[in-house]
């Protein structure tokens, strides 16, 4: 474990990868790590970007990444995909090979993915987070296929978050619907030489009209296959950063780590519930259940009353 | 309430919508509506359809369905898509929409969604099968679309739990590597008209013959588009239902029963924790994490002790 920590702190990849690994796999020794590792973490900027599959995100990320590299210095990708271990091993796989930024100097790409219980993705993700900025990094990119509840506490994990969205499909409306707005702090509307951009970009805006947000998102129009857009995304993160550094900032990491102190907290609970006792209170009430003898809520109040909570 | 839990026993379309809605938004009478629904719960055949995005799972059920009606009466479809609310609305409405079993006689369809935690889907979905089977539906079909823990979560709640892939794109290996196999009653490899099912199938039936478990489920080659296969994937239902009813669905409900109590004793608990007192704890103690006093699990326990847990 020193060792390990000592490799981290010296931003050795390997000791990186292997410490990511332990996180990823609830590896008991994963507490003491992130424990040693947290009086080095807080150096980062956070990049969070989302939105639906196929909209280029991985294409906006590889041709953003070395407009900020010069000003941010060393980075790291955390590709997730919450909504699919099923196609995570391959299919990520496959596309960070893919990618030409994997071999440039100063660039840490890793797909993050776990086979745990609901949330755990998040957890390893922002846990992962930890262990890049107490290994030197200064630009953390979260990279998250499709938008869902998970992607949404991926996307927590960072200062800035970028959705991006095409302008086939209705993709505008659903993002309001889905209340994508209310955690973009910049829009991205991608592949608009496709057609039909104009309408995307002008519902958009009329949307954020209605917010009374302090922060008004800019929305920017891109094509980032042929890099168009990409400069303007530099520039508005830029802005954001500047703007979240004037306050905001503060607020945003004391709310990201309340967040992660309730998440360990409950689980912790959990894990001290379902002990010899709790779990034999649960059988023994199951029965009742079974037979419909009693429904659930009243079981778990017994159950709880049982073990004493 | 005492109305629509009437109407819900009655098996009105109207009560049983409006008691899914009140599950779905986690409206506090949620709870006293499972309660007085539980006792008429638990005489469905619940049937789970999962697999990756595009395999043809809709095709697959609307097929299937008016050959399952004959011998299981009224029949519900549950439409889950944890991995995205962004689609939710349009996506899983329009493909209703489209459907042609929607007009058939006895057939309830209903998308589900929540924008609340994770786990929150799982959650309303097994609530909302236990509120079909107080409303007398004798089938429920869980049709959830991609492959992810949240969808695994989802098919606990069936008895019998079908995956469906396509020889395409090493979908065999991916489910193999996902624990998807693990959850499989049946497989289907569908769309097999397209090539290369030979291989799918054989990769499939040579990695289940190392399986010692006691069901060794079946594999179906389908192409649902032109009805190919739905008869055997029918028969092989009633195979599996039949071995179930010999004993292993007791044991199955019962593990059901205890996964669902334990779920909402976690959530009652958190619902505890945080209230004024544990909030007051919380936020007093998160300026020592955000100024790197002390890590994440120290200061864990130390508010855990504060509030006496």
């Amino acid at each position: 474990m020193k060792e390990l920590v000592q490799g981290l702190l010296r931003g050795e990849e390997r000791a990186l990868a292997r410490a990511i690994s332990l996180v990823e796999d609830r590896d008991p020794r994963a507490k003491e790590l992130i424990e040693r590792a947290f009086p080095h973490t807080g150096g980062a900027y956070r990049l969070g970007i989302t939105g639906p599959p196929g909209v280029g995100k991985s294409t906006i990320v590889d041709r953003l990444v070395p407009l900020l590299q010069e000003s941010h210095g060393r980075t790291a990708i955390l590709a997730c995909d919450p909504s699919s271990p099923f196609s995570e091993g391959a299919l990520l796989g496959d596309r960070i090979r893919m990618r030409g930024i994997d071999q440039r100097e100063g660039v840490f790409i890793r797909s993050m993915a776990t086979r745990g219980a609901l949330g755990g993705l998040a957890r390893a993700t922002h846990e992962a987070a930890f262990l890049l900025e107490a290994a030197g990094f200064e630009l953390i990119i979260f990279e998250t296929i499709g938008v869902g509840q998970a992607e949404v506490e991926i996307v927590e994990a960072a200062d800035t978050v970028v959705v991006v969205l095409t302008p086939q499909s209705g993709d505008a409306i659903q993002a309001m619907k889905a209340g994508l707005m209310e955690i973009a702090d910049i829009l991205v509307v991608n592949k608009s030489d496709q057609g039909g951009a104009d309408a995307a970009l002008q519902n958009l805006e009329s949307a954020l009209s209605l917010s009374s947000r302090d922060w008004r998102p800019p929305v920017i129009r891109a094509a980032a296959e042929d890099g168009e857009g990409i400069p303007e995304l530099a520039k508005a993160l830029a802005r954001h950063r500047q703007y979240l550094e004037g306050g905001p900032l503060l607020e945003r990491r004391r709310g990201r780590l309340r967040a992660f102190l309730k998440r360990i907290i409950a689980e912790e609970l959990e894990r001290q519930l379902w002990d010899e006792r709790g779990l034999e209170a649960l059988n023994g009430k199951v029965e009742a259940l079974l037979e419909r003898r009693a429904g659930p809520h009243q079981v778990a109040e017994e159950i709880l009353r049982e073990i004493g909570r």
